[in-house]
Parts: structure tokens; sequence; C-alpha cells
């Protein structure tokens, strides 16, 4: 089968998003990752694509203009502010485009790149991990196939532990531009708040039509939200409650979605993350596990084959299969959800999505 | 050891909440159930007390008067319209008074029977059932002592399926009288949700100071809510999230609390009612389990034993004893939240509780 | 509904095993406990039975000879070696009999007393506290019914560590006479793998025939053995194995019985007594939950729970009702179990049950 | 970092295991897979071979000849039977070894090897699964730092039903030659027994001296074992239960160890394989979860990165690093294990290993 050639955009030797994204293609040997430019800062650039043995470029730009005829698929793991510009970029110059999410700092941006992706002949893919495991794939399967019933209510919970403190100020490099919004855009909200509500639309279905956010920054002299209770009105008259925070000290990465209609519930958590749970009306729960994801049933796979579940329907893609993708319609609606909570807590009112 | 001499006013025999009450007063033998008027209907009542065995009345009035004697304390366990009438005249005659919550249907009558009580020389208890369970109060010790640090956020999620479809109308006694406004004042808030908000408040002993209430009926036709999310500030500024709902298909009977201070966090759910989670920041989790509940650690206790410690401190309390009850103060906060969340959502923004 | 008016012999005042069985008498109020001779020591016997506020007599004879009249049965609670001797005492003048398990200290004994029990009228019965939680019952109904299809091998695991260090030596009452071979017969096996093996037998209706036993005595210079890994050949080809040990150093009282059948299989643990785990072939896991234990559903139940249902069976019968109880038979059982598995570490060999 | 050069025999696609060798190579980027022999079957090999691109051989031999100066590793994965003289062969032509396990088909042949591969300067590695997973690295490591004192006993359970049917005769090609003695040797035993009694010995560092094992055939026919259960008698009087079983019906593949000395256990389950359960003396449970497995904490890992961690060890090694292996001696203890098994089940009686 066809490799895709593929060059990655941020993601230096040091860093952990960027070895996860090359591990991912690497696991199931879809990918060749030819070059990189793997910083902003050229020396480190380089000194990383050495390290790696793929060719190196000082920029971005030097990338995309040397890699024309040598690479298909730019993937792009940069701080969000970067998002927008090397994006379009790399779609005007013919590059598939793997995109880390949130699609961009701001909605302006996100407006704008989805229609410089929508009239791109290539594949545009955004990389929201949660939507790679199997069992999250099933739950959206069996709640379309109409094993909840009508979906009633849907309760997303995301919470995370590792910026309870101010670590931004000692230099940790993550929290860095991670809690300045002019790199970032939002903060919790945009960080793993596009998570939580992609999950509560993925698994569903639905559209959120209205959001009520309660946003705090609870680290004192944070630039950015670093919690939120959300409460959300979905399509067809379905409530929903959104939590998402970074500062519930000693969460590693909890994230839960559960979704109850009138015929029975089901919930999944990341935790174990291989199974999906059913309870019927009758309060009878029902554990299914992934079947296969690489190794057969009772060998568990995590964030990494998720991951790569991710990368193989995008080389799909690349390659003219028509498989469904996290495209830039679904990436303008997780920007559109942050914009609406943060105008509703501005306006501390319910606000349209 | 002196027993407790006991009326029961409802709880008819049949029914679900009077036969518990019961059972928990007898695990402990600390109590003597001698009378009762255990029905309105008079014919049903003197029915329950022959086949319990016990002294019977036609009416709670009857039993007021002709039990001055022969009884210490009287158990009020009738639809939540009646708590105020009877449990005044009642602590009146000079009974202590053990009232199942919530304290009454209305916010008015709760502050006029606070009143009573809190000039009454007699004890005056409510059964929240949740603070009798051994864990939750190590919760609430470990919380004060320091455990967990400043409290920064708390959550609490309170899930039943037993209304989701309208039971109400097909004659189901207990769905009939607890949906009726007239009976019940407000449908899950009352019913469930004022146990939700009682358990943010005795965990951390931080008062609920605004809420802003998302108050849905979610089945149709349906005469009082039936779900609610609730975003709450607290003391010191804690910021909360509340989930209240009986229409949650196949819940049987989810309570979680879990409460994230700087330093860890605590959680406890109901479905493992023995345990106690602590979460330190770097992740680790330690179970702690209830160490004597009757029987030794390693043998479950549960909601039985959790009233019968409730039924245990009232019984200290009326036998001179200075044991922590859940008093007038506090089911009347409880009446104030409710009150506060549905002032919330006519007025759609926060209100002050 | 008549009471049945019950004496204790043993279980005096600030032991454990003897407030659980009043409290489980006591739960559902169809036993009045008029009298008893609670130690062996008339002292204290007298003290206990006064602060219980009954009749109390010097002696188990005392008892016997003077209530013949008064109390219907007589519920054993002594230690293992006199178990023989009063409950014949017992039963031949007149009394149902209550016992608690192990039947006897000796097979021998627990051979006779099975004879007076068998051609007595009254009801005699053991209290082998798991087969009283519903679920444990649930699990030998479903297995009756063919859902895990035939069955293929049983796995029984009980273990507690309370016995992890030589407390016998420093005067701790219960594991003095627990592990003085004059007082238990045997050691771990008597007293939690004689609950193993009843569970590996109630759950299955399965003989067991022939036993294998490695048996340890860990905590050195015991007298009783502590540790057993037992290899079992049941009926119909069924193959099995069964660890009960006391040393497990923190294991607080952790009971597992799972059963594989050749269409799935069926689990149950204590620690969450009111689940049961159907796994079926594709691997699904289905859990049930208690439908009503007194509570409804999602109100957990345990110990003195099951403890309670047991009384109530045994009530039953009193009243001539025929229901299933743990009987003379089944104790002798559990006897033979003993012996058998004792003898096979003798010859370190399979012995016959 | 210098990658080395792989040749993989066995393994031909479609087949499960070659390709989750191949993905745990790939993960890491330390191999690069350059050639194979990867079927028994000549053309079946080269289109395997070509379908991944890599060059291609007819037999192993070939590949063992014609690759001297362009591959450092040949990883082996083929049937038992085949084990010892290709990985001879693949020793003597100076190539390193990773051999999947058990180390060969019968204990004879497992001697020969050692001796080959203890004389020889390459690495000689087996893939032992569960050795890879970071929480089984960290009970050893705990257990002989003293965490839990005195190792005291040790229980091993694993379980699966994938061959709860005679599988073997419709076809299943891995179900084929692992219930045929020829190929495999031992059935149950030698196939997940022997992943269990190196759980036993990895996490405790103790020797198993003695073995009495109660082997069966469960599956009507079947040639080899396919159910055992064995008492062991280890090292310092530690004694311990192990459990092996492929007819377990429904369970997908179970498999737990849990180590009690006297100051505690330590317990780890596949299903959880990113948590270490520590229990004290108390009863209190300590959870400790993943730090770091390429990704952070919270981010689940399984199986494919456990074996990349045996792979990332296997090239330190290869590259001169002295990183702990499963080397001969380790596999020997396997094969010497699964014979003493056998022969206690042939004798009725302990054996020594």
């Amino acid at each position: 089968m066809t490799k895709i050639r593929a060059a990655m955009i941020g993601g230096g030797i040091g860093g952990f998003i960027g070895e996860i994204h090359r591990a991912a293609m690497r696991l199931d040997d879809r990918y060749e990752l030819v070059a990189g430019a793997l910083s902003s800062d050229a020396t480190r650039a380089l000194e990383s694509s050495d390290a790696l043995g793929i060719r190196g470029h000082k920029s971005w730009q030097a990338l995309l203009e040397k890699e024309q005829d040598t690479v298909d698929c730019v993937v792009i793991v940069t701080p969000n502010d970067s998002h927008a510009e090397i994006a379009t970029a790399a779609l005007t110059a013919g590059f598939h485009v793997v995109l880390d999410k949130p699609m961009t700092r701001t909605l302006g941006e996100a407006i704008a790149l989805a229609e410089v992706a929508l009239n791109s002949p290539q594949v545009f893919a955004m990389t929201y991990t949660y939507t790679g495991y199997p069992m999250v794939r099933e739950m959206r399967k069996r709640i379309f196939d109409g094993e909840v019933g009508n979906v009633r209510t849907v309760s997303v919970d995301y919470r995370q532990g590792w910026l309870a403190e101010p670590i931004e100020r000692d230099g940790q490099k993550q929290a860095a531009w991670r809690t300045d919004p002019q790199k970032s855009g939002a903060g919790a909200l945009g960080d793993i708040g596009s998570h939580a509500e992609q999950l509560a639309r993925f698994t569903t279905g639905l559209a959120i039509n209205e959001v009520r956010g309660d946003v705090h920054t609870i680290v004192k002299d944070r630039k950015v939200d670093d919690h939120a209770c959300v409460q959300l009105k979905m399509e067809h008259g379905v409530v929903g409650d959104l939590v998402c925070s970074q500062v519930c000290t000693g969460e590693r990465n909890h994230v839960s979605v559960r979704v109850w209609g009138d015929k029975g519930s089901l919930s999944w958590s990341h935790e174990r993350c291989d199974e999906l749970k059913f309870t019927a009306s009758d309060g009878t729960e029902t554990l299914s596990f992934c079947i296969e994801n690489r190794a057969p049933s009772g060998h568990p796979a995590g964030f990494v084959e998720a991951f790569a579940n991710i990368y193989l329907d995008c080389a799909d893609n690349m390659l003219g299969k028509n498989v469904a993708i996290i495209d830039e319609q679904e990436g303008l609606k997780s920007m559109l959800f942050i914009d609406a909570v943060l105008r509703s807590e501005d306006l501390q009112s319910w606000c349209e999505v």
C-alpha cells in the first residue's frame, strides 16, 4: 500500500505532542515522515530534524516551498496562534493538512480557514483524539442506531489537575503558551472544553444551540479561564451539562461522556477506554469491550492507538477513500462553542452558538 | 439503656419509607415503636397499626392528644404538604420530632416551622439519609481537617430513572404525590436536589450563596420539575455544579459528591458507600473503607444502616447528649436553596440563596 | 404475624457475632429475643442479659430447662466445641435451633448431631451468611436455570488478613478460640473454608467428590492451619480451585465465587454484594443489581441484611412454611469437606469427601 | 540513534502476533524491518514480504545465509516446534535473536538452546509481554524494595475463553497449532501458564521449587491440556496458587497477579494495566498509576506499548547497554516449570522444578 509522505510543522524533540503524532503515524506504517520544520526557532528546528533523521527546514515557509513534490501531507502541531496562517498556506500550496485542535486562536481565523478548506480539493483533518477511540465510535453508532431511544440529556465531565498551580510562571513550556491568550485564545475551554463539546456532539449527532457558561479563573492572576461549568441546550430539546477544568488537583485526565435516552443510557470514560457501558431501563448494566483494536479483545489499547486510528482514517482519505474524519466544519463548531460560552459569561445569559 | 417510646405518623404498611424508618429504629434497639397514625385514611391507619401490633389512632391529631404521656418522639413520614402542620403541633405538644425531608412544602412554612423548632426544648431532627453514611461523615471530617487544602470546587451528581416515564398517571402512589405540586412543592429539586445540596454543604461546611439553575420538566405534561443543572457560588469563592434528575432512564439511585481543594480531592459515591477516595496532587488514589459500622470492615453496610445511624444520633439527643443532627436550620437551608433555584429559573439569572 | 420467641446461648455483650445475630433478628421484627445464657461465665452471662433487658440464665442448661414453655427457638453462637452438646440438648428439649457455622468441632460430633436433627421435628438451621445475599441466591437460581450452560469450573477465593499476626497471643478473644484446636477444630479451613466450599456447592448444586489440599500454617507456632489452596473434583467432571486464608495481610474480608460453564460465566464478590456479573461467550459483561432487599434497587444493602434474610427464612420454617434453609445435611457436608482436606494434606494425595 | 536492522521469521500477513511485533518495533523507531521469511510456505512468505515492502526470502535458512551483513537482529515468531532450530542457527550465524515465548517445544531443546545462547556474544531475548507493562515492573521494584515486607503468598490467575470450543477442528489456524502437541508441546500450560509462572517469579524474584498440578483437558478429544490449577512451593517457604485456563468461556484475557507479604500486598490486573494496587495492613488501598508511558499519566497505554517496551530494552542491549531482558535462563525456567507440572500430574504428587 502506498505510504503517505508526511512533513511536520512544530513538534520538536522534547515536546510531548509531536512525538505522539509521530508514534501514531508509525504504528500502522501508512506514513513516512520525511521532512520537518519542527520549531519556530531555526536552530532547534534543525537539531530536531537531524535527531529524527528527516529533512530539516528552518521555517515552515521554507518547508512548504521546498517540499512541494516530495511531501503529500503536512501535520501541524504548533501553538494555536499560528494554526490559521500555516494551515491556509499549506492547503493553498496543495498539501493535505492534519491539524491539531483547536482549529485556530480566534473565531474569525477559524471562519476564514474553514472557507479555504472547503474550497480545497485536499484533505483537511483535525485530530480530536477522543473520536479515535473505538468505543467512542461504538457509542455514536449505537446512539444513531437507537439503542438509547430518544436522547434526553447529555453530561460531559473533563477534569485535569496539571494546571492546579501557576506552573506557567515557572517556565513550564506547555503551560506557558496554553495560558497565554495571545497564543492559545481561550484557556481550559479551548484546550479541553473543545474536546468535551465535541464528544457531546459526536456521540449524539446533535447540535448545541445555546449555552450558558459559568467560567472561572481559579488560579490567581492566570490570564485565561481554567474552570467552567456550561449548561447546554441542544437540538430537539435535549439538555446537557458540561464541566471542563484544569485545576482539579490530582485529576490525571478524567474524561467521561454519558447520554441518557428514553430507553436507556450509554456512558464512556477515558480511564476504561476499552469499555462501553449500556444501562437498560431496568438498571441492568452491560459492558461491551473493544473487539479488535490491532490486538484481540482483552489486550488493552489506549491513547496512541486512538491517535493512530485518526491517522489511519486520514490516510484512507488522502488515498481517495471516503472515510469519516473531523473536518473544518467540525473544527469550526468547536470554535463557535468556545466563543458562545465566553460571550455568555460576559453577558451572564444564554447565548446562541 | 432507656428506650425511646416512638409513634409514627404516615408510613402505613405497603409503602416504602415507613418500613425503612421502622427497620432503622429497630436495628440498634434504641426505640420502641408503640403507636401510630399510619395513614390519612382512618381505616387504613388502623389496619396498619394492627398489622404492626402497635396502638393505632385514626388521625395524627388523635395520636398527639392521646399519647402525651406514653410517647417521647413522633416520627413524621407523610407527604410534604402536611409536614409543617404536624411537626408544629407535635413540637407544641411536647414531643420530640423526627421529620423526613424536605422540611415542608413551601419556604414560608419552613421559616415558620424553624421558628417553632428553635424555640422548642425538644429535639427536632431531619432524616437526610446520606449524612448517615459513615464515609460521608468521614469525608466531612477530613475536609474540615484540611486534607484537601482550601476547597476550590464541588460537584454533586444525583440521578434516578424511576420517573423516566409518567408513572404518576398509572396510579403509582409514590410518583403521584411527589409530582403533585400541591403535595410536594418542587419535583426533583425538592425530592433529591435537597439531598444533593445538603451533601455539598455537609461535606465542605461551606454555605451556598448564589445559584443559577437550568430547570426542566422533561416528561411531557408533568406538573413539576424533573431535571435540573445548577451552577453554584459558595462561600470563599468556591464554585460548584449540581445535577439532579429523576428522568435519567436506568439510573437506580446514583449519588456522588466530589470535592477538590488545592492539595487533593475527596470523592464518595453511593454505589460504593463503604469507600472514600482521596486523590493526591500526584494522582495517586487512596481508598479508605468503613472501619466499623456494626460489623467489622469488609462486611458491607448500606442504606438501612445509614438511616439507623441517624436514629442513633437522634436517640442520643433525646436522652440529653449533644450529638450533631440535621436540625431545623439545616432543613431551612435546603428549602432556601430550592426556592432560589426556582427563582433563578424564572428570572434566568443568578439568585441569592 | 406471630413473633418467634427466641433465646440466645453465647453472644454476650462486647462480642461481635452475638450482636449481629440480634440485629438481624430485629431487622424484620419476626423475632422477640426474650432470654439468654450469653456467656459460659455465669456472672458475665447475667450482666449481658441485664444489659439487653431479657431474662438471664447462668448456664445454657438452666435456660433450656426453664424456658421450655416460653421460648420457641434457641440461637447458638458459642465457640465450636460446644455446638454439638448444646444443639443436641436443645433439639431434644423441643426447641428450634439456629446454629452458627461450622456445625461442630469434629466430624464425629457432626455426624451424631445430624442424626439428631434429622429425627427431630423442629427446625435445625445454620447461618451460612453468604447464602443470605440476594445476589448469591440469584446466582444459584440462574445457574440452575442453565444460564451458564454446563458448568465446567468453579473458583472460590476467600482471603482475610486479621490473623496475619499472632494476635491470639495478645489476648484477642476471637483469635484465641479460633486458633485453639480444642475449641475450633480446624483453623482457616473451618472458619472461612467452610463458607468457601459452601458457596461452591450452593451456587452450582454440585457435590464436591474429591479434594487435594495444600494446607499451611504461615504464622509461626500457630496451632491451626491459616492458609490453604484446595483443588476440587466435583460432580460431572467439574474441576475447581479454592483458596482460603486468614493471613493475607490487609484483606478485609474478600470473598469471590466464579462459575464458568460452556455458555458463559457468573461471578459474585462480597465487596460489591448487590451485583451479579454474567459474562457471555463473546466477552460482554452484564451486571444485574439486587432489585429489592427491603429498600429499592440503588440503595445498598449488606451483611446485616444478608443475615436477616436467613433469619426470615428460619422464621418462616418455624411457622410451618417450607422455605429452603441451610440444614444439618448441608452443615455435615462442610464438616466432611474440612475433614477430607486435612486428610489429603496428611496423605499428600487426593481424598474422597 | 542507530536503528537496529531487523528481519522476521514467521509472522506472515494475516496472522496476529507478527503484526503486533512489527507495530511494537515501529512504535519507538528504534528498528528498521528490512527482510523476512514470513511463512514456512515459500509462496506465502514472499507475498507477505512484498506486501510489507521488505526483502523476502523463501525460507529462514535462506534469510540467515543472505542477510549476514545486512541484518542485525532476527525476530522469531514461528510455532514453538521450530524455535530451537531457528534460534540456534541464528545465534550461530551471528544474529541477535528475539524469540517469542515459550522458548521451545520440549525441555530438551530448551536446555540445548540455553547453552548456545549462554555461549553466544549476541543478545538472546524473549518477549514475555507482561514484563513489559510499566506497572508490572513497578510491582517488582516495590516488592524488591520491601514494600510488602516478607512475601508470604502469591496468586496468579490467567484465564481465557477463546478455546472454550474445539475451534481447532474448524480450521482456526492459531488454535490448530497451539493444540497440536507436535507443534506446541504443552497446551494452556505452555501458552499462558508460562506467562503466569513468569509473573510469579518476575514480580517476587523468588524461584518456584516444587509444583503440584491438577491438569485437565476440558474440551473433549483435545490433544493438549487446556486448564490447570497448580499449587506452588517457592523459595523461603512462600506458597502460591496458579490457575491457567483457555476454556473459561467469555474470558477475554484475564491476567492477575497478587502478592501478599507481612506488611501488605500488591496486585496487578491486565484489565487495568496502568494501575497498581497496594493494600496496607489496615486495609487501605492505594492505587498508583503509570506516570509516563510515552503519553502523560491519564492517557491509557496497553498491550502494544508493553511489547514496545520490551523491544526498547532489546535495542538498548543490542547497542551495548546492559538493560534487564528476559534471557535464556528465564526462558528455561518456564520450560522447567511446564515440565514439572506435567510430571506432577503424571505422578499425582509434588515435583521439583
